[in-house]
């Protein structure tokens, strides 16, 4: 018999499922919880359009040092829920922000802050709608962005199906780089943190909507994109898992640099705002023909399979199967020490097949 | 020669410019910074509607000890961005929410805080749409609501003219007793917390839309709001300052048992979701009728005067010209020691004239 592979063996689905209990859900909304990444929500008056929205907040990465410049903490606050927009193929609109700072941060923060939020809206077209602003004893930072999305172009988290091609739209691990130099207290000049610039994928998402079988971000890191999206479909992957061809050139050598596994890059819980999309095999060349020529260089990362579970495929041929679960889990156990959490990490990865 | 009347002079409005300046304005944005409740978007592809979108954040009024109970607080963070959508007289949608509180919360607190904003929701015919939860040492509680408007029947804090009549949509002052029982350290009997339960009221913006000259909500107080609205419009109010008209019952009387002046509920930050409008006097019995039939029992405030002050007129005759702008600076300077504060707030009120 199969293992079960179940949403609630991750405790973040858990926590989600129990505020999503309380709340009774609109007639208008396509989308049930987990199933995009954003809500899609019918508009009153425009019978061929769901309004899509999303909010994010930005506040662990900073508490925990993760950033320190207030521009990539206000980038970060407005790409984050931007991405989201752009997995579920929106056209954005743009974002309302709310920022909560101590009293204590001068203008030249607060300014670092608002340039992160512009540039990155400018970066993509969109805009800074409005806000409201807060003072608090540690920075929080909250993007709320909306778009449109015709319906009949709707995609969600949900539609892979057995022998669909599965891509993601750049090369990753810049997230997870910027954690291990952090954990490790790297010198800065090994991985800066300006190098932290992940950009959203609004314009593959106008092109993946409608026609890939289901789209997630990587936020949480490449192989949690995929964990999340096997436990959603009930199906599962085979992995291509040479790392040096999903990872960013940068990610690679810092992997070499600090003798960590490349695996720690794809594994590890921060990540950055590609996409990962299925697509139907008969599909994939035309789609593949017009994201290049958007600019968008997918990397191939497997194939959708029927059974529920994430096989690794080495280059040698040899199957590992591996459990993301307790990794997902970690981050809740052993977060608040740094040297524990890497230790655990990596023996936890060990333990489930990682290598 | 006339005192400028400066929307500078309050040190939030200099804030929120501050970061305002920073964002370029979206193309598709009818409002301005400070000039509606929420924002006003052109939606692309429904040329007779704008999107209605708004962000609040509640957290210096859980961290202060102004709200106890996880209930109250999620009420208020639901209904307060819900009651900026009222302001522009929004068919409002729902809202996304992001809850950040403190991993020691256990599941009876999130329960509350969850509950609070369910039945804000259910109050009002709608719904938690999504959300993002953190955790954070404070608790946080962001609120994102949208909504649509109709292009022609657009509201927003501008369009007051000499003559108009203000109103308000019902009795006030329910969030400054509570302010004042926390304050002074009151029994909790003598002002429970759960006579806070203001409701936004977007049954009467629906019927104000098209029809009232400007609308904002008393989220900041009674007069706070009303000299918002002086700065913003150029022109002024004559108020009729029998306070136990605008007061709520309950309200008139924790003033009477704590010896407060009625000023105080008037002119204190913490408000609640009333509406405060302007209506051409021509068609203020129509509109009055209506808001009747909806059950809403609008109190005359006064009358759109063209020079820019705020005028309290007495019974006897008698008028007062009071500056709201040393006590809205006021939570600024002393906010942080409650004694202090409520002393210099009294103080202040007398000095600019209020009694």
């Amino acid at each position: 018999m199969l293992p079960m592979i179940r949403m609630d063996d991750v405790t973040e689905n858990v926590s989600i499922d129990a505020w999503a209990r309380v709340f009774a859900r609109s007639p208008g909304q396509r989308n049930a919880p987990h199933e995009s990444d954003a809500e899609l929500i019918e508009l009153p008056g425009s019978p061929d359009t769901y309004l899509a929205i999303t909010i994010d907040t930005v506040a662990e990465e900073i508490r925990s040092g993760l950033y320190r410049d207030p521009y990539t903490m206000g980038w970060v606050a407005a790409m984050a829920s931007l991405s989201d927009l752009a997995a579920v193929g929106a056209d954005a609109m743009g974002l309302v922000v709310s920022v909560a700072v101590p009293p204590a941060c001068d203008d030249t923060f607060i300014g670092g802050v608002a340039r992160g939020m512009e540039e990155a809206c400018r970066t993509l077209g969109v805009f800074v709608l409005g806000g409201d602003s807060n003072a608090t004893p540690e920075i929080s930072l909250t993007g709320c962005a909306v778009g449109t999305v015709p319906r009949l172009k709707v995609m969600t988290r949900l539609g892979l199906e057995p022998g669909d091609a599965v891509y993601l739209t750049g090369r990753a691990g810049a997230g997870n780089a910027l954690g291990l130099a952090r954990l490790t207290g790297l010198p800065d000049e090994l991985f800066p943190e300006e190098r932290y610039r992940p950009e959203a994928r609004i314009a593959a998402g106008l092109l993946l909507r409608g026609r890939a079988s289901a789209c997630m971000d990587t936020s949480d890191g490449v192989l949690t994109t995929l964990d999340q999206l096997m436990r959603l479909n009930g199906r599962g992957f085979e992995i291509d898992c040479d790392w040096t061809r999903v990872l960013a050139d940068d990610v690679v050598e810092l992997a070499a640099r600090t003798e960590t596994p490349h695996w720690m890059m794809a594994a590890g819980p921060h990540g950055e705002f590609e996409l990962i999309f299925g697509v139907h095999a008969a599909q994939a060349s035309g789609l593949l023909a017009d994201l290049e020529a958007e600019g968008v260089e997918p990397i191939r990362l497997g194939t959708v399979q029927e059974r529920p579970a994430l096989e690794l495929v080495a280059s040698t041929g040899r199957r590992t199967e591996i459990d993301m679960a307790p990794l997902r889990n970690l981050l809740d156990v052993a977060a608040h020490d740094p040297e524990r959490y890497l230790r655990e990490f990596r023996a936890t990865g060990r333990a489930s097949g990682l290598e």
